[in-house]
This record gives structure tokens, sequence and C-alpha cells, in this order.
């Protein structure tokens, strides 16, 4: 009678980064992907940033929560820094230029709700990021190094 | 090389509710399963209350959007009534005992992040509904009268 | 010895979009903003087209919840037609043309968790609205309109 | 004219841990509330397990997303260990038991949209933490060691 899925709760699950790759960001930066949400848009992502660099300003249409993992950074609009261990929340609309601070190389957590919108100096976007475009240069990614991606939109 | 899916983007789609069967809810009351995400836990379902009709007080651990589609209630806990073509937010962990209000049947529209959680007088939680439970009814009465049921969890 | 906001629990609130003024957009459509959320981002809004007008091209970041109030329209991009008691599903990362069908005006209640970017026919974004964008533009026309502005941000 | 609030963008801001106290949970772990936010229910925690420790069984009706920040902990219903680095999503609804794994104690950062649930051995709710019960726990803790506490719900 029926043909529709039958009623399935999807468990929890653990995702090791060890298990996927650093991919190139901005040439100077990295990012693995570590899920993404094609439904709410939703991205869990690592960065890696090298001591002395800053990436370009960008804004976010939805909140972001982002974990420093290591190192330490700070948003060149702000007055703090954010060092290893710290927690940064962003309501929706923030916009920002981060730089990393000191001598360390810089890793954080990063969930983005929407899309992360590069601005040139006159506030046009000119770039964006979101769900689909990590996703495809995680896809493009894998291909060019002959790695097997996983499928980090499972849950 | 790869096993995983490609990048897929979804597109949005049009629910009917005419395509949806009402499933009778706590006896006099009725609703339609338009869509559930058993990722986040969001449903978006109709509920039909005859007039002169109180439902269980309940909670709610995330936040409910809700549109009166027809008719006039309210929660016995609040001094606003909803009519039709009023829209009522709940921030979590409200909690609250609806009530139609007037002569007329009343059907709402709710967008529910989480569940709701039936109380009894000592405040012990006795039942609760989320995307799951709404889902197996659905299937339930589906099987019960011979229908064929439509993926309500596909994007 | 606390100077913190103690524990409070904010309760659930009913809106009533009579009163809230139609705030002209797009020269022939106007819109109501019922709700926004400077947090999350999230705004709740009425729109209201008349029959015979197609809207612009827009992307969304983040998902939306369209339900039909009223008449019939369409995505350009899509081959439904979403007519009054219907509900619209957006999943994040949505590109499309909406216009209305038939001889009805249109009013759609819509749920948006980010914002909607317009774009040329390069696909590149020329205007952006989101829950600031539209708080800007209530406040803009209260005052030009001699209306005292309701707190649509409170909760 | 306006009594109103006026546009008001929040902006991102750094929560140092640090400057918040580790309050005691189920006698043997502590918990630290870096952020609750009171309309949508979601609270960030860090949370501190000795070694040897099993948690009590609990349910969440919405999404959790856990960072290990150090140590090693699995859920006695799943097959994988979730080492330091690693993510963990929880999708709305699951239901677990966790433990610590290892000699050593284990810290976990934690985003939670709506409740812990914690379940009796017949599945029937027994306790439940939310925003509402860690902030008053966070305020209770502040009051008995004299510490002027910082409003976590704050953006």
């Amino acid at each position: 009678m029926s043909n529709a899925k039958a009623v399935e709760v999807y468990d929890a699950s653990n995702i090791c980064p060890d298990d996927l790759p650093w991919i190139p960001y901005f040439g100077v930066a990295h990012f693995k992907l570590l899920k993404a949400n094609p439904v709410t848009g939703q991205t869990i992502t690592l960065l890696k940033v090298p001591a002395g660099t800053q990436l370009p300003t960008h804004f976010h249409p939805g909140t972001v929560i982002v974990y420093t993992v290591k190192g330490s950074w700070r948003y060149m609009e702000n007055d703090w820094v954010s060092k290893a261990g710290d927690v940064v929340y962003e309501p929706a609309g923030s916009k920002h230029t981060p730089e990393s601070v000191g001598d360390e190389e810089v890793i954080t957590l990063n969930i983005v709700e929407a899309t992360l919108d590069y601005l040139n100096e006159n506030g046009e976007i000119i770039a964006r990021d979101n769900w689909e475009s990590f996703l495809q240069k995680y896809h493009d990614h894998c291909a060019a190094e002959g790695i097997s991606p996983i499928d980090v939109t499972k849950f």
C-alpha cells in the first residue's frame, strides 16, 4: 500500500576531522567541511589560517558560532581577541574582517547558518560561500587529489 | 572515484493540504502533517478544533509560530484572543492550554521546532508529540484507511 | 550582588496584522513586518501583490516558509502554482522569480530565516532585504506617515 | 513620535569561558553556561566529566552539536568514540547515555537547541534542563558563591 519512506529516526554520529582533507581557501588558508545540511543551509567547518594573515571582509545573513581551537584572532571591526578555548557568537547580519593575532597558526570550528558574502570596498558582494559551494569545493578537491569523498550531507 | 552523492540543490516545493488527510487527534480535534524534518525536528501542521473545545495543557521546548486560518482561539494563561489572520509567536519554553473561542471551528497552521509535551496537573509530562510521532500517526492513519502516504519528509 | 537580568521567560504573544501598516515595496507591492528577530535574523512578513505582477528574481541564503493567504502565485522557475491555503517550503539556497497568477490580488505570509538577495540578469546581487532593512523601511514609513511604530523585535 | 526601539544591529562578541564559573551538575560533573537565548531556547555550554563516569540517559527534542575539547567519550547506545577534536551531530529526537572513555577527564562544548530530558528506566521524563534551568542554576551558584553573574542572555 505504502511506497513512502517508513518512519526512520536518525541517530547521533561522530565526525572525525582526521578523515577529511584540508582544502585550500583564499590561497593561504584551508578549510575542512565536516557537515552540510542542504535543507537548512547549515555548515560545520574547520578553518586554518597562518599567523599574520588577514582574510577578506564578509557579511553573514544568518548566525555564526565560532569555537577557537588553536591560536588567537580578531575582527578588525571589534575590540576583542578570541583565543584558544573562546567562543564567538555572531548575530545575523554581522560584517567583519578576520585576522590572525600573534605568532601561532589559527584553527577555528565554525557553525554557519546561511552564507559568507565577500564584499569589496564599496560593500558590494563579489563572492559567496555556502553549503553548496563548500561542498562543490570539497568534491572538486577530492576529484583532483584522487580522494573518495565522504557524504557530509548525510545525517 | 566518488561514491558519495553529488552536489544537489533542493528546490522550493508547494504543499497542497487537500492532498493530505485529516487525522484524528485527542478525540475531537484533527491534524494534517504537511512537512516533517527528521534532522531538525521541525514540523508544519494544520490543526482543526471544533468550537467550544479545550485541548490539554502542554509545554514547548522549542519555538512555535501559529497562523490562525479560521475562527478564534486563546490560551487560558494569556489575555489575548487570536483570530483568523493573526500570528502567534511562542518563544522556547512556553506552556499553555489552548481553547477555541466563539461559535466557529478553529483551523491553525503550526510551525513547531521540537515537541509538544503534554502535562498533567502536577506538571509531569504524560505524552509527547514530535515529527516522529506525527509521522507515525500519519502512516498509521493511511494504513487504516487504505491511503497511500505522501513522503512529507522529502525536501 | 547581582546586576545581571534575572531569569525571565518570554510568553506567547499574538500579532494582529490590522495593527500594522502596509509598506510600499517595489512600487506595486506592499509588505507588513509582523516580527523581526535581530539575533537569528528571522522575519515574519505579509506580502501583498496585485494580479498580473512579476517581482524581481531573488536568492535566499536561508530557508523560507510561505503560506498563501489569498490568490494564486508561482515561481517562473517551477511547475507548480500555490493557491490560497497552500504552503511552500524553500530549502536554503533557492533562487526564483515570483509572479501572481489569475485575476486576484495575492497575499502571502512569509517566514524567512536570513535575507532576500535581489539579482540582476548576470546573477549578481543588486539589492538585499533582511530583518534590518525591513525594520528600517517600517520605521521610515511610520516617520513619513506620522504613525507610532510598534516594537516588532520584542518577544 | 516613535517610542519603539530604533533599528540596532547586534555585533559579534567573544565569550571567554575563564570568566565563567564551573557549576556542579549531577554531583560529579560540572557545566559552564556560555550563552542562552530565551527566544529560541538555544544554549551553549561546556560540560566537564571525570574519567570513569556515566551520566543519565536523556532525550533531545531538538538538535545538538558537540565538540570534544578534551578526553574521549561515547554514548552507550552507539558504536563510536568521540575524542578530542571530533564533532558529534545529533538530529532532533535522539536518546542516549553518555560515558567518559579512558583515563582522562572529558570536556565538551555543547550547542543545544531545546532541552535535555532525563529519563527513568521506563522512558518517563524525570527531569529536564533547558536555557531557563541552566540560567537559574548559574544564578543560584553565583548567589551561593558571592559571584556577580554575567548576563549570558545578552547578544
